[in-house]
Order: structure tokens, then sequence, then C-alpha cells
């Protein structure tokens, strides 16, 4: 073991295949290679693929119809989230040995909700480690960035124990902090503490540019909130459509909650303002004692 | 000298008092005393002060009267905003021998005019170095807080050029870039730059507060859009109501963003998404070549 929490358990497979080798399903494969897992893999881009067998992370690279599946113990699902419900169509009839059918996306019902359908819902258990960033792909993908991370976990129906357990194992020994959430209740919340702040850190990128600010006149606060604005659009549109309904309801949130604040500004209400930064202080300082 | 750039040149002055010891105004003084200017000192919390005697950082107390300030060369006031202007009203008297007047204030309009006013023009070069973060107070500063940091210069009608001289000089010894601007302008932009990131930040928290999501709920990303969320109350609410006119005109913009979202959201229109995700994206990349 070369790298995680040096207390984390092992990971109790020797095999899986990690479909998509960006920043996510890359440092996963970088991760589980390093636990000496046979890690086989595939990605869109050819030259992810060539750089991953290259530098040792996967073994093998896994044919387009996906056939050494067969072989995978553990099967994962780090593509955006609109390919992985047919993703998951064509790779069922290969995955009859798998022990655990997982995914990493940031959405969780949809994919869940396909698993059951394809009859995999025994061996299928959604996950999402709370680890994604500003930065994407192969290159991005590194040792570490699960290191308490919390990870999602949620299993379809009537998903076994087994398949339960080897989930959680798999994020334990990597050092992250995985939690059980059915996949209603995960999307739900995700809406607001993960896809909200992404939607409003690239709707002030573009309030800056229209108004003909770069990033670069921006201090360390402002570009600690503009950070996320540089992330993937592939990722990123298909987890806001698939979350729509209650992202809308969180954005509705945050206008009235701006329209509060221009209306103090506007008539100059200095205990409102006094009362939203004291409030905001106290929100931020909370958490930092958890 | 002890900190700062090693090509910095020196700051040719040997003492500056420095009004307020908070992160702005304490990092200040602590970068000026470790290259062996003499600082004198005041803040409203006394054990502030005794702890920058301690420190050895400033080598004497400045009286409530204020006498001592006509032994200082240079005189910074780094304040809340809405206290500078009644504080240079008071000091003037005693700022007789001073080269330079200085502040170190999010908002430079109403400091410049107050100085212009109270005949201190001559010598009146308002500063704002854009190295602020979500932390305040003594406690927070630090040397290395102005490497590389924009410091923005606003020199009052009728300021001398050893003035602004002198200002730049005590920003570029400190490895700051100091650039001047002329007040109003320095305000508008901030409001865009500066302003409208900390009230983003703020209703983001207080949207999420509302909906019961703690911070340590946040993932990284998320964490880094909410961090301005903890500044300082006693900071932020005068900035924001010297600013109130164009800061309000900034948080429209940003709402009027937020509902474009939210509409794009609401009839699953995939291509604004798209439009969204990659224009924030080229805005965030333009400035990371800058």
């Amino acid at each position: 073991v070369t790298a995680g929490h040096p207390h984390a358990p092992a990971f109790l497979a020797r095999s899986a295949a990690v479909i998509g080798l960006g920043l996510i399903g890359g440092s996963l494969a970088r991760e589980l290679a390093a636990r000496g897992v046979r890690v086989t893999g595939a990605d869109a881009d050819e030259a992810t693929v060539a750089a991953a067998l290259a530098e040792g992370v996967i073994a093998a690279a896994l044919s387009p119809d996906l056939r050494e599946l067969r072989d995978a113990e553990v099967i994962v699902l780090a593509v955006p989230v609109d390919a992985s419900v047919e993703l998951l169509a064509r790779l069922a009839p290969h995955a009859h040995r798998a022990r655990l059918i997982t995914d990493a996306g940031s959405t969780k019902a949809a994919i869940v909700a396909a698993a059951e359908r394809l009859g995999l819902g025994a061996r299928f258990v959604g996950g999402h480690p709370l680890a994604g960033d500003h930065r994407s792909g192969w290159a991005a993908s590194r040792l570490g960035l699960f290191a308490r991370a919390r990870a999602y976990l949620c299993p379809a129906a009537g998903a076994g124990a087994a398949a339960v357990a080897l989930a959680a194992g798999l994020w334990r020994s990597l050092g992250a902090d995985p939690a059980v959430v059915p996949a209603d209740a995960h999307d739900r919340q995700l809406a607001w503490v993960s896809h909200l702040p992404q939607l409003a850190s690239a709707a002030l990128a573009l309030a800056l540019r229209d108004a003909g600010h770069p990033r670069a006149s921006l201090g360390r606060g402002g570009r600690d909130v503009t950070r996320l604005a540089g992330s993937s659009t592939s990722m990123w549109t298909p987890v806001a459509l698939e979350n729509a309904a209650e992202l809308a309801r969180a954005l509705a949130a945050l206008e009235t909650r701006l329209a509060h604040l221009r209306t103090a500004l506007e008539i100059g209400d200095r205990r409102a303002l006094d009362a939203v930064f004291d409030a905001s202080r106290a929100w931020s300082e909370a958490a930092a004692s958890v």
C-alpha cells in the first residue's frame, strides 16, 4: 500500500474495471492500482487510455464491446451522468461475475432506477465521492483525492449486504468516509450543497464577464468564489438537468436572498446588512467546529 | 530585511503609525517593523494593542488623543471605512509632520473626499491592498500577506508626487503591485470584483442555512464558494453601504444571470446550460494565463 490513510483497511477485491478515466475515475484507478488491484479501464479519449497504460495504472484497456468486464469483480462507471444509464445497459450482459457495480456520478436517482430496471439491483450500489473540484480529466487525477472525503452510497432496491459492504470498504480503503443515503434524498441534498454552489459560481463568472471584469482582476476571496466556474461543461450540464427541479428551487432561494441584500443596499438598511453578515459568519463558524 | 520579495526595494521612511491592527493593519505593522521601521499603533481592542507591544511589532501605543502622530512620517488608517472619515478629522491636527497619510479601506471615494475637505489632500493617497480574506483581526495578521497582491492607490486632488511615490514605494517594498486609479473608478470596479463576490458568498450561505444545510455538508468546491461568508460584519456593512449604488447594480446583474439559469433548468434547455458552463470556463481560463 503506497497511498491513503496508514490505518485504512484493505480493499477486498483483486480486480476492478473503471470506465471513464477523468478526475474521479482516473484517481480511483490510481488508488486501486497502488493497492495491488488489477485495474482495467476505458475512456472516450484515446490519449487518456494510452497514458493510463503507459503509467501502469491500468493493466489493460477494455475493448469497445466491453467483453473483458466478465473478469472484473468490481465495475465502476465514472462517466457523465447522462452517459451512465446507456453504458449500464451495454455492460449488463458482461457483468454477471461482478460482485459490485457502482458509479461516481453527482446525481443518483436515474442510475439507481436504471440498475433496478436492468435486473442489476442486487449488485448495484450507486456511489458519489464528494471530491470533485474545478479541474477535470486524466491530467487532474491524482492519489489522495478521496482522503477524508464524504462518499455517498445509494444502494439499489434489493442490493445485497455483501455489495453494500464491498462499496463501503472500497471507499474506506481510500481514506474516504462512506455514508448510505437513499438516491432521492441524496439528489435533493446535493442540489443545495454542491450543484447550487456550482451554478452560483458560474453565474457570478458571467455577471463579471458581462461587466468587463477578467478573473485576474479579482482578489483571493473573489477567486475562491469563482473557482468552480472553471468546471467541465460535459459533467455539469447533465447533472443540472437530472436534478433540475430541486436545483431550480435552490436557485430561487438564492435569488431571493440576493434581492433581499439589494433592497437593504437601496434603502441603506444597516441593520439588515449587519444581520446578514452576522448570520453568514455564524453559519461559517458553526461548520468549522464540526 | 527579514520578509518580502528578495528584490523588493527598501521603504523610505523610518517611522510609521498604524491605526487599526486587524488583518490588514496588523500585517502592515508586522512588515514595517520587520524592515526596521519604528511603528506606533492603536486599536479599539486593548488586548490587540498589548499583543502588538508584547510581540515587538509596535514600539509604542498611541494615546487616545493621538498626539504621538506628530512624530510619524507615515500615517496609515486601517479601520472600518465608516470610522475612517471621523478618524481622519481627529488626527489632522497632529499630522503636520507626516509626508504621507494613507488608508487601507475597500472603498475610496468617501475617504479621499474627506482628506480634500480637511486640507490634507497634498499628502493623502488612499490605499487598498487586495489582500483581504475571510479571516480578520490581529490574530489573522501575518507577514507575507501582501506578496504579489494588487495595491490600489487613489491620490487626493492635489496630492504631491512625493506622497504618491512614497505610497507606491511602501507597497512595492512589501512585495505588492501598486496601481494608481481615481477613487470613483476604484469603487465602481471593486463593487464587481470584490464586494459582489462577498455578498454572493454571504447570500449563498444564508440560502443554505435556511434550507438546513451546515457548511460541513459541503465539498471542497462548495467550501470555496462560501469561504468569504465568514468575513467580518464590522468591515463589510460599511463597505457595502458606501458602495451601495454600484453594488446594487452588480447584485441585480447576478440575479438576472441566476434567473436565466433557473429558466434553462425549468424548460430543460441543454444548449443554454452548455453555453453558460462553456462561457464561465472560458472566462476562468483566460484569467489563468494572465
